[in-house]
């Protein structure tokens, strides 16, 4: 990282202290000092440490030999809402597009080479997206993570690219041509559809969302299955819905709209 | 603290590092260094040096001179809903009350005097109730503050007494005996309403959930406004939905009804 800061700026105990927070996973619900310090590569000192440092500003709590997460750690999240005015604007639009789509309704920001759901309306269903609100999902592979990337600059879809298009199924793009020529099309359609690319079976569509600049700043989108729902459905009944969503948000984020039928900036 | 570690085992960088972060909010949503150092009370230098370690981990970017947190902040509070089974199990059954009754449901858990939304899943109306995961709130004013604290321990309804129980609104319950009262007649009763206590004209109604163990570990609610809905309709209606809901999210999480029906343990 060239742009980085000075390493003697880098204050490592505070990573080490988000190594130990994040180390508690599904497969580590309810770890011991043991078990997160081969999770961590820590030293057990160093983690006992750590874990009584985050016990005592209420982060995890001890049971037995056992340690878990407290429901603060979901306070920290909910800073980042709160401080995107965005995630509250966009809670009625998504429940309006869902509630006229008949499906569940996500709204995603770009992380790096992922996309993260910031805000979510979830329906019911035999077979559920098991996706909730600070979910990260590859963002190559997803209508959401094309739609980031079509208005990203160059250097963001670069590093993307330069990560790896892994084949996550049969059908996933992996190509860097193809899907560059994929982020284009995105560009001139203005929504994405992505098919069986993620997973098979999960077909989902997006739509830009922009703020009073301009700026892409989240995808919203709508995702079935494919029992559910066809490309050529979708591209009839649920694009024009998602669109007028995706520009009633952006018209509350203060985006002007004629601007933005102009296709481009 | 008494129980809490010793001093030298507690790391202040990772409180600091904490500190800066739940800085950021919605007064300081886009904060400069020197709104931060005056937040948290930390020399400039030190914010200047935390803020830099957590760019180089991606929670935060600076625009200019100002900040913002990143998505990946919610990637935090993930790992509480992914490392607690629970949230994911009681998704379909918050779906299903929230179809039922018309309204919101919400699943929460106690942190210390605080409850904290761990899910929800929110309804369109045009005065919605404006929380979402990660959300506190005073317990002792609260449905599902009630309803936790009249399973909890007695040391942790006396640490919630001893916090204050000042007048939110005009109905209030103030005095420490009526509160005990309060929470022996939710014992009694299996569940609590709680009326415009809070805010004016809110009006919520919550049940416990348990686990296997047969230990009060969340409570359910369902929340309106007065002018939606009175607390005979509440009592009649919602809650008989109300406790369906909570005893299926108990029995998907080990818990025997059987035993539940008797009311104690």
């Amino acid at each position: 990282m060239t742009s980085g800061p000075d390493e003697r700026d880098f204050i490592q105990s505070i990573e080490r202290g988000f190594a130990v927070l994040l180390a508690f996973d599904e497969e580590r619900a309810t770890p011991t000092l043991a078990e997160l310090a081969t999770a961590t590569g820590l030293s057990r000192p160093a983690v006992r440490r750590i874990l009584l440092t985050l016990q005592r500003l209420g982060y995890v709590r001890s049971e037995g030999t056992r340690w878990t997460l407290t429901p603060r750690v979901l306070s920290i999240g909910q800073h980042y809402s709160a401080s995107h005015a965005m995630i509250e604007l966009a809670q009625p639009h998504l429940l309006e597009l869902s509630a006229k789509t008949g499906e569940s309704a996500s709204l995603a920001a770009l992380d790096g080479r992922d996309v993260v759901y910031v805000a979510r309306v979830p329906v019911r269903r035999i077979m559920s997206i098991n996706v909730s609100v600070g979910t990260r999902i590859p963002a190559f592979a997803t209508s959401m993570g094309r739609v980031l990337l079509a208005w990203a600059p160059d250097v963001v879809v670069e590093e993307v690219v330069a990560g790896g298009l892994p084949a996550l199924t049969r059908h996933t793009v992996t190509d860097a041509g193809e899907f560059r020529a994929a982020l284009r099309q995105v560009r001139s359609d203005g929504w994405s559809i992505v098919a069986e690319e993620l997973e098979i079976g999960l077909l989902s569509v997006a739509a830009p969302v922009r703020d009073r600049t301009g700026e892409v700043v989240a995808a919203l989108a709508s995702s079935m299955s494919v029992g559910r729902s066809s490309v050529e459905e979708l591209r009839g009944e649920v694009v024009p819905l998602l669109l007028d969503a995706a520009e009633r948000i952006s018209a509350d984020l203060g985006h002007k709209s004629s601007a933005r039928r102009e296709g481009f900036y």
